[in-house]
């Protein structure tokens, strides 16, 4: 399956509750489609769909021994999701700050005024 | 507008590389979606249904002078998008440490072998 590390693909992949459950199941053990449509009450053709989505971003990966097909990690670890993320929140840290900063000066102004 | 806070909403709102970028532009300062529409080269309706994809996931409002709407980030601060990627990247740095562990023992006791 052709493999698609973009973040759109990852975000995409993370924006549904049971696909960060996978993940979150995987990180204790790899399991078998069977197994992860069984802990989540699903069909195995609705799993099926879910771990394709996954494995598409680079955040799972599948092999097939006989008729069971085992899911695990990989090869992507959400580096660059928490990197753009980290980031992000730098920024807006940076500016919320000087936003405090104005609003303090503005109020110290304002005391000074009365 | 209704807000949704949900991690489904905001990684969903995650996915879109304008959205993205939108999120980092309002990092800088606010602007109007006339001033995001312009920058991102798309047409006012195109920047309306991002900002409001934005808007549902809580990451950005916006308020209404006149006929300008401005947009900043908030109220949400992508806080629990970061805490979950990392716990989960946490939980998968534990998985892949011990089986490098296995996979060291298993060397060490081949190696013994010869």
């Amino acid at each position: 399956m052709v493999q698609c590390s973009s973040l759109d693909a990852s975000f995409a992949a993370l924006s549904d509750a049971t696909r960060r459950g996978v993940l979150e199941q995987l990180g204790r053990g790899d399991a078998s489609i069977g197994a992860l449509a069984g802990r989540f009450g699903m069909t195995l053709t609705g799993m099926s769909k879910h771990v394709g989505v996954l494995e598409r971003a680079g955040l799972v990966s599948t092999h097939k021994t006989g008729r069971v097909r085992t899911c695990r990690l990989g090869p992507m670890r959400l580096d660059r999701e928490a990197a753009w993320i980290d980031a992000c929140r730098q920024v807006w840290a940076a500016r919320f700050d000087a936003l405090d900063t104005l609003v303090t000066g503005l109020a110290e102004r304002q005391g000074e005024r009365q």
